[in-house]
């Protein structure tokens, strides 16, 4: 089973950050088994977003996306991704509720902005984010055997929500893992020590 | 001028490394005004590297590659560069030379696949490569206003040679910076913070 990773944001474009999200993401998909042949980075605009999710879509069986899912209005990940899914947003009370006692949590009342939020993908599967206010979610397409996963973009919101969800989530999907090693070497350069392993690496 | 950054290595793909090149090439580009639209991340595999290739060209000015230029079977990065630009490889006597001397100082011995990496795309602009053996390169097709630069994988290979050839490369195709800044807010959600300079952001 193939998987691959899009991450939005401009800010990443702008290398005002680094992409660690890509990292923990692949290394999660090889140790449960899905092959990663893909890595793309977008920025919060529609168009391109729209034609990466399309194309990640067509070329790969699992589409796992972090970023975008904010309430502010350069947050287009949801929107897009519903849209390439052919999807209504529909309110989710249950979301609603969620955010609303979030705000009671740390003491502040939302926005507007944040009711953006509580807006699902119709059928999708809700992942409740316990350290936010965007929840992840999963899109099926059962009938091309496609999957769209949708992770908010801080670390601390993505990496729990992955572990808690996502990776169950995909463990059903593809029972089996690819174990790699990482032999390190030393005292020799790497075309010397190739040439020294030409016969198994032939094999 | 549009510029984008595709970054190869399996080692990416299976999170074993975070992805910094991307990043750091990204600031660059940014404070050199090129507008990056795309990052891409594949393995060391030609089909895909190709396909990667040939839709960064279509749809960017300046492509940046990272990784790739080693000595070994798997680097195909300027193998599949020069296919994507119909450029035979030929043998370079001045790359020869370098990599002779490199090894000479390191007190080593090139192995046969060290050759590989004096094979230049006929035309290309060489980037001396003065912390390793596998030079950079500059493919540029005038005709259609395109340029893919190739760089070593290995960032302390791949920064100097950034900052001493490829910058100034860069500026000269495009004079005008991208200045940006970071306004940190605390005390008030993202949400609240739109809300707030909701009539600026419309401006």
């Amino acid at each position: 089973m193939t998987a691959e990773i899009i991450s939005v944001g401009t800010e990443i474009l702008l290398g005002n950050i680094v992409n660690t999200n890509a990292a923990f993401l692949a290394e999660q998909c090889a140790s449960l088994g899905l092959s990663c042949y893909y890595q793309t980075v977008v920025g919060d605009n529609e168009k391109r977003l729209l034609e990466a999710i399309k194309t990640a879509l067509l070329r790969s069986d699992i589409v796992i996306l972090s970023g975008g899912l904010g309430p502010t209005e350069d947050d287009l990940t949801k929107e897009t991704a519903a849209k390439a899914a052919g999807l209504p947003l529909i309110p989710d009370e249950h979301t609603k509720v969620r955010i609303q006692s979030y705000f009671d949590g740390i003491g502040r009342v939302p926005t507007e902005n944040n009711w953006k939020q509580a807006m699902i993908p119709e059928g999708a599967i809700i992942l409740d984010n316990d350290n936010g206010t965007a929840p992840g979610l999963i899109l099926e397409d059962r009938e091309n055997g496609k999957t769209a996963i949708l992770m908010p973009g801080p670390p601390a919101e993505m990496h729990p929500m992955f572990e808690k969800d996502v990776a169950p989530y995909l463990n059903k999907q593809q029972p089996e893992g690819i174990y790699s090693r990482m032999v390190k070497i030393c005292g020799i350069g790497e075309s010397a020590a190739e040439t020294m392993v030409a016969d198994l690496m032939d094999k």
